[in-house]
């Protein structure tokens, strides 16, 4: 009866999401302004049409949060989806085969900006729901929570989930906004890593000094981070700071054995990237180290003269952002505080150094044995025909730790994506296989977790 | 005799320099390009004034070089002196406390961009010449070989030489464009470094990559780096590239003895700069470190994301610009084969590494013993009553060492000016002491240098 509503309404339901992406709803950009508020009424009137009560556009300090719900009874399992309306920017518009704001469809795939991040992701949610609704099938009450900043950094989403605690009541945040390994290969993300991000100032003269009369005499601060930079790791790529691996939760040869059932071909990664060689943590492979290790990275350096030509200068400042993946259990403000004490007591004496924190996550978990996951997990089996993959993902989304924190949920993490649908980049896309099977798919999990949860 | 005409004619040699300086020669701003020609003609007509015969302005591609002659007798030794007319730019405007092209005379110091480097250093020439020509006391020929272009790097300098051979015919090149240690301390530069320059790319992914997914598994281009830079100096801060050191003179330990005869207060050199420590070569004081020894400093970096905030990016790429001074007996392209050959070579397989060598500058040494360094420290025993302090300077001319190769004529650097006199800086100045100093001294080298040719 699903299906058969979903297979009636497909082309429908292609051509409403394609609505949807003609709205440029980037956020990053004010003179978009209103067009992210039209996508927002977009959704809010979705909402309404696919039979959801109370829906309204929630002020907040930035764009609006789009708030619907379906009670159906007080005493089943409530499940809160999770998603966002607004886009990265497109630029650079000129590398776009097809307009990013004009959607077309090239072998089986929807291409624009926010196909699947995350209009795509997050509007299967709304026909799974239209589908559950029509079909008489909802087994749990839902609440939409779907913002306009994420690709902002969820700026006003913290103060939004504080503020409206009382109706955020559930049991499990449901989010499409991540991938999974291949359209043949089901995967569930059940991990996401933490961040600890900073950035360092190293001040050696007080002014910029000629290199030919200073130079050898004086530190130079760029050569001075240079070499505290390349310190920070050891000749096993192992990260040196005291105490950073105390609270790095060790997986056991069971967990890593079940992780490298993900399929991989390192020759086909090294070629993706034209890579002479792979380079990480020695003792671990290529999907552990940028998944259930923690990293450190600089994500930006400058100092000195950047121009065309030469210039004979020692620079008084060099400066580095830095940034360290952190996992279970490592939280970002121990890290920070790791980092900094470690990196003031390297700098030599003749160099002063600022060590500047900025913006923090942390590391999360779906266990793998909770209903939440085991739901989502016969979900796919379902609709797929394999038992997903659990994966950890090396990338951070703040907002879960946050939910985690301020409703006391754990959230599952049930992707369509691919890494090859080239989100954040120019010709993104979303096939309609993974926009159909998220729509298949997601009322098999609200069925299965509503029996769990009996 | 001389110095009565210098005394009676003081208040005229400063206005006359004034109103080369109120003229705005720079070389670097093609805005500027009408007011460079003028003061081209400034000089050429000074020098008519002052007695010199086939005075004219020869064109190059670029600003003309002044030429000017004084034959007295063919078998007179031959002085030719070089300066330049043209000047830095004066940005930022805003920091100067008068404007830059409107001289003002503030404690006995000439306030104005060239106040020193080198229209007040140059003109001592012209207006030395004026004086043995008034006063009968001309004892060599001289050639003046004045060009528009030193701030932008001489580019037309080396053509100029080679097609007026003929007339550059001498038996030494007299420069002042530099400085001396006070004005109770006079020095004479007797050597400079060399330079080798190259800007260095390292490749990583072939595009940029979200840290989160890809961090701890790709070699991140700008950590890299840093360990390279790092690994190019020991613990001792030796240069760790094979053979770097395999030409330089070590100089003896009275040689080493003589130079440190030059007053220096490590306390106040610090203090100027505010630094905790100062940082070099184990083994050798700080003016030793930047005079006598090679070095290798980062003259610029950059990589990845510099904006405001935080981007988890591994950038593609990330580059640095890196500078060695030579000492004798390097020369610019062993020392730049030298680099790129260990640089390359010390490049893990996971990234690619690219060295693109810049301009070289070869270093030069005016031995003490020579007749002309020797006239010279005569001179300014004469006019200061003590003997000057030979120094070897840590920045490089090029154009000394062409002068070499090309000429065949070793230069003598008589500067006058100070440290402080904030030369390529706002408030540059020039004090009026230095200015008459200069012209006392000039015809004391001259006097001694026909006397010691004989």
């Amino acid at each position: 009866m699903v299906n058969q509503y979903i297979n009636k309404n497909k082309d429908r339901f292609v051509d409403e999401l394609l609505d949807m992406l003609r709205i440029p709803s980037v956020s990053a950009d004010p003179k978009f302004k209103q067009d992210v508020m039209r996508t927002a009424e977009f959704v809010k009137q979705r909402l309404i049409d696919a039979g959801a009560d109370n829906v309204e556009l929630v002020e907040t300090a930035g764009n609006p949060v789009v708030y619907g719900e379906k009670i159906v009874d007080p005493s089943l399992p409530t499940v809160i989806v999770y998603g966002h309306y607004d886009v990265q920017p497109a630029d650079p518009y000129e590398l776009w085969t097809s307009p990013p704001f004009e959607p077309v469809i090239k072998d089986g795939k929807i291409y624009a900006r926010g196909a699947c991040d995350d209009k795509g992701q997050m509007y299967m949610h709304v026909k799974a729901f239209e589908t559950m609704m029509q079909t008489g099938t909802l087994t749990c009450n839902v609440k939409f929570m779907i913002e306009g900043e994420e690709e902002v950094g969820s700026v006003n989403l913290a103060t939004f989930v504080k503020e409206n605690k009382d109706r955020l009541t559930g049991d499990v945040i449901l989010i499409s906004d991540t991938g999974m390994l291949g359209n043949d290969t089901p995967s569930i993300t059940a991990g996401l890593r933490g961040l600890s991000y900073v950035e360092v100032e190293v001040t050696g003269p007080n002014r910029d000094l000629h290199s030919g009369l200073y130079g050898g005499a004086v530190a130079n601060p760029i050569n001075i981070l240079c070499q505290m930079i390349a310190s920070l790791h050891d000749e096993n790529n192992h990260i040196t700071i005291p105490g950073f691996y105390d609270n790095v939760q060790e997986l056991s040869q069971e967990e890593r054995a079940e992780m490298a059932r993900a399929p991989f071909d390192l020759d086909k990664y090294k070629k993706a990237l034209d890579l002479g060689d792979v380079h990480g943590e020695a003792g671990y492979s290529t999907m552990e180290r940028n998944s259930i290790r923690p990293t450190l990275d600089v994500n930006g350096i400058w100092g000195g003269y950047t121009g065309e030509g030469a210039k004979t200068v020692i620079a008084s400042k060099a400066y580095a952002k830095i940034s360290m993946r952190l996992v279970p259990d490592q939280t970002s403000e121990e890290i920070t505080a790791k980092f900094k004490k470690h990196f003031e007591s390297i700098a030599p004496k003749s160099v002063k150094v600022e060590v500047k924190p900025h913006h923090g996550g942390e590391p999360v978990v779906t266990p793998t044995d909770s209903v939440a996951y085991q739901a989502a997990a016969k979900a796919y089996e379902d609709t797929f025909g394999v038992k997903p993959v659990p994966v950890r993902s090396g990338g951070s989304i703040p907002i879960v730790a946050m939910f985690k924190s301020e409703l006391g949920l754990d959230s599952v993490l049930m992707g369509f994506g691919l890494d090859s649908d080239a989100i954040h980049s120019p010709n993104e896309h979303f096939g309609i296989f993974n926009y159909m099977k998220g729509i298949e798919t997601i009322p098999m999990f609200y069925k299965h977790f509503a029996e769990m949860k009996k």
